[in-house]
């Protein structure tokens, strides 16, 4: 039986990353969990969030997986060094993948970073960049309300527009060479977040970066499946399963099936 | 006392490796060696390259440095496992970070490499993009007039169009989307691969991806130099210093100290 790599989210947006895996590692097998019950995580304390994310690794655990891959911003922001204490495994985050693409990136070393709430005032961003190189300058700035419009299925162009125009303001005519897009739910509105940002600023997808960093580390770990076959994947989420179903399936291009997924433990909603 | 990277290379190409190092990871200090009395390593056997590959990771090693970067695709196609065996802290070669990139770049799946005679013949990037990626096509090159032509210095546009012209006459109207740099030399002659190949096909440079790759491993490993304080590099080369420090300074746009390794060991040149 392949070993799976494990996906989480709050809700859709990690389906970005499973999409670049699909796309950069064909023959690696998926398990995506997406929490879209208790979705979004952006305005959530810090400890809720990491008491969801043990959470839902807990039940991913008992798939046996390879790999845990927080594809979610907010969770990574505060939930990582946690997961990674959890289990004996890999556990990538989604933020300092983004970080290291920008820093090669960049040629002014002025860089900006959208993102929700909950990564903004994490300054994990911030952090990630100038452990690496001090004297990068950040232009962060919180969208708070792209996550959740993105998991109502609203992302199509003509509707985003606007109000990613809003969100953007404070950062357009910053001179920044690329943005990064630190929310994995950002990529399903790169086209507007494109136009608003115009050309001289390179988009810089955390979810990309990351599914490049999950193929670098499963080489140096000798855990790249290498069957020939393309895998089956399985869906998890914790709400209703038809919007994500279809969000899911126009994103990725395939039919999907969906395991809805009941928390039993008292939690907050 | 900071340890360092050690980077090595058959002679002034790996310097590509370190540029990109000391842009993307400026707080880290590079040991580079550069093997010039035996320049170029493209058309000697692969008995001959792991025999020189081991010299000079013997030499380093007493450096006590942090991680091996065989900055030398040559040597990274047929001595990289072996470099593994040998030492116990990390060793990375250029080829699968090449590779990697390539795979994330690619739109039509159909990928252009171009290397020395050694590299090329070894198939190396063949195995790296199919292992992760089974239905890639793939176009390779061996150019073996590139790599002594920027060991002599002679990289400028005007200098270098024609030998670049005629070395990837057999690649041009190939329809790729991307072409490896599957050479540490070659991204001296960026400007002049880009025009023989033209807008639609993006250069891969393996030692831009192998420094974003360093960056990764760095970081997964706590290896990261995060002393705020700018390093200062050693340089070795086992050929005549002046024209290496010359291409090196050039290159690096700093000022350089080398020292002269001579071979005490018996060895084929």
């Amino acid at each position: 039986m392949q070993q799976a790599i494990a996906v989480l989210d709050s809700g859709v947006g990690g389906l970005t990353v499973v999409k670049e895996v699909m796309r950069q590692l064909p023959q690696e097998k998926v398990i995506y969990f997406g929490d879209t019950a208790r979705s979004p995580y952006g305005p959530r304390s810090a400890g809720e969030v990491r008491t969801f994310t043990r959470q839902i690794v807990d039940y991913l655990i008992q798939f046996n997986p390879k790999m845990i891959v927080i594809a979610c911003n907010t969770a990574t922001a505060v939930a990582l060094d946690d997961i990674r204490e959890r289990v004996s495994i890999p556990v990538l985050g989604v933020i300092s993948p983004g970080a290291r693409a920008a820093i090669k990136h960049t040629r002014s070393g002025i860089i900006g970073v959208i993102g929700t709430d909950g990564t903004i005032r994490s300054k994990a961003y911030e952090h990630a960049l100038r452990l690496i190189s001090p004297h990068i300058q950040v232009y962060s700035e919180a969208c708070p309300l792209l996550a959740p419009f993105v998991e109502k299925g609203l992302f199509d162009a003509d509707r985003s527009q606007e109000v990613v125009e809003q969100s953007l303001k404070p950062l357009v005519g910053k001179p920044m060479d690329c943005l990064i897009l630190g929310c994995t739910h950002y990529p399903f509105l790169t086209d507007a977040i494109s136009s608003v940002m115009g050309p001289n600023v390179t988009l810089i997808s955390s979810a990309d970066e990351t599914a490049r960093e999950i193929s670098t580390i499963l080489y140096h770990r000798n855990l790249l499946a290498t069957s020939g076959h393309l895998p089956i994947h399985q869906f998890f989420c914790s709400g209703e399963p038809e919007l994500f179903k279809k969000i899911a399936e126009n994103w990725l291009k395939e039919q999907i099936s969906i395991t809805p997924v009941v928390w039993q433990v008292p939690t907050i909603i």
